[in-house]
């Protein structure tokens, strides 16, 4: 064993020094692949998507078989946001001060990799499979990234069995929050058409605003669900308002509105989209939806037992089993298997300056250790 | 009498060839001031207003008694609204092609107070007292002009009993159209203030977009009026609505609205004002208003009637007596006494190739003649 790959501080040092923003190929592959080969994982490499799609983007898949025990996936990506003006040092030049390693993708999730690797690297003899699964595309789009790597996986009949995925999901402490699901997120787009016209002659204009205000108070008015066990209530905001009419006299031809929904699993992106397009409907609007990601939940069990098991055994805390924040790649990956995810501390993470506490990186592998531990002992799977 | 002084046309083509874009002083004033004082009037000139309050404006008050007759007033303004680029001939060198007169003001009215001045040089032996109340400041705030004008005549006791104000009133054919009143107006900007936020945590920030949409939805449901046998009914436009927030995944800080209301004579400015300030102040915003005008009604009467005699012996119509359209100066004479308004063909008026037709300004003149005979007899007054 290269004494390195067992130093998560190291390996996140190359990772970070091959810049990746977002979409990612090349290098930062080349690294971590680098990495893995010496650690008997076969690894496949594939871009998918064109400049044109948001691509290309690089996605990679490592296999270490050992025997029939489960397979344990650990989930991530390679590419970050980008780092912005205003940094202290160079956010591609990993620098050490004091217990902090700096550079873009300290924590969101470099580190977590580092420490994947790392993990691994010690437990050399572990029995059933481990994989890598990794993208190049997260922050972005999540076109040519997750679902492109599910297909390949699909076409090799590779399932995991259980999946880490290692966003940074600790708040004060490493080890305090789990996620265990993230809310599904719609954004959607309201455009009520009317006629021009002059204020004093109003029978000869049609004031598409009255009719986007009673579109809009119809969805205040709608209560989606009070919440559930392990789901705030899902939650619509209004974001944006517009009209675009300099002349105090003048009635506009068209008014717009712009709607945000975060939602748990008792709905689907589709029927809410649906829903507010047959308010809009009905006032003559039109409606444009994104849904950048429908609701996940692993239910409290198994996976995530074992998981908060290994995180108290190695930090004294018991972590909180979350839904909140965002969205992440773990919403396609729970189509395979349950999914839960954990890692470093998101404090920093799209900030300037974006760092990890060195001991923190070091606990991580150890917790790490452990989640692989118990999950390729036979009793762990399914 | 110089026999120019009986002609409009020639007497509009020396107002236009000064050019006054508003607010006007000088070279204007002084060519209607040597119209007027060979037809035996006296002449008082002021300037009001310095340049930081929109100023300065010109004001003439010209007078011509002659016994212990009625009073009877021509108002008017010989302040222009800007030409604007692509003219075909030059705005401010009236030129006439075929029966058009063209140049800035040619209906909007300095063609019809060279009719004041022709119906008068045409009326050398009226009895009572005719006088000219004429602004440099209709056009612009009109914080200098006509109520400045009233301020002075105020001063010397100068009270007329009728007036008629020289605003292009016809529509399709001159005399088609009097109008007996015009509706109030006053635009309101609705602000309401929040706190800025993630989409994801609306527990840690207040959007402001559902109280703006209360407050519209009030403000919707107000009827004000079901209109009066003079005018229609009062309306509100919502014409602007604005939050300016680009991100789909951000409440926004600040939400903000605009309205325009016309208004009848049921209604005072400031009472509009007030009831929509307290709607929105219940939901945490603020207002603010302009009010423009207030509405004034001169009812059909004396004064309109003898307006509309003289327009169907002159011309086989009877006139509408209208109270549709924008604000004009009369809404602050009718404080003075009845006030109608009678003039050119609109079609042309604040548009590029302003244009009078020539025969349009022999016939306004022959009614202005009709109206000051008929007002100077001693059974009109009052
Ligand atoms: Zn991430
Ligand atoms: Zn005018």
């Amino acid at each position: 064993m290269t004494p390195a790959l067992t130093d998560p501080a190291a390996l996140a040092e190359k990772l970070i020094a091959c810049p990746s923003v977002t979409p990612a190929t090349g290098a930062v592959f080349d690294c971590l692949e680098a990495m893995l080969r010496p650690l008997g994982f076969t690894v496949e490499r594939f871009v998918d998507g064109d400049e044109a799609e948001g691509g290309p983007v690089e996605n990679l898949l490592a296999l270490r078989r050992s025997g029939d025990g489960p397979h344990f996936a650990f989930a991530g990506h390679l590419d970050v946001v980008p780092p912005g003006e205003g940094w202290t040092s160079d956010a591609f030049l990993p620098e050490r001060r004091g217990e902090l390693l700096y550079g873009r993708g300290a924590v969101d999730m470099k580190g977590a990799i580092a420490a994947f690797v790392a993990a691994v690297a010690r437990t050399p003899d572990a029995g059933g499979t481990i994989s890598l699964l990794i993208t190049g595309d997260e922050e972005g789009d999540a076109v040519h990234g997750t679902r492109a790597l599910m297909r390949h996986m699909a076409a090799r009949a590779v399932v995991p069995e259980l999946c880490l995925v290692g966003e940074p999901t600790s708040v004060q402490r490493l080890g305090d929050t789990i996620k265990i699901g993230r809310r599904g997120s719609v954004n959607m787009w309201i455009t009520v058409p009317g006629v021009q016209g002059h204020v004093a002659y109003p029978h000869l204009a049609d004031n598409p605003i009255p009719r986007l205000i009673r579109v809009l108070s119809a969805i205040e008015a709608i209560e989606l669900d009070g919440g559930t066990d392990w789901f705030q209530p899902s939650n619509i905001e209004i974001t944006d308002l517009h009209v675009g009419n300099p002349a105090t006299n003048v009635i506009p031809a068209r008014a717009a509105a712009r709607l945000s929904i975060r939602f748990n699993d008792l709905h689907r992106g589709e029927a809410l989209v649906s829903r507010i397009a047959a308010l809009v409907e009905a006032e003559g609007g039109t409606l444009q939806a994104k849904i950048s990601g429908e609701a996940f939940l692993t239910p409290p069990g198994a996976l995530s037992t074992l998981v908060s098991d290994a995180i108290t055994a190695e930090t004294g805390l018991v972590p909180e089993l979350s839904t909140s924040g965002g969205t992440s790649d773990a919403r396609f990956l729970s189509a395979l298997c349950p999914v839960v995810e954990f890692g470093l501390l998101n404090a920093t993470m799209h900030k300037l300056d974006e760092a990890v506490a060195l001991p923190d990186l070091e606990g991580l592998t150890r917790i790490y250790m452990r989640v692989l531990a118990a999950a390729l002992s036979p009793a762990a799977a399914g």
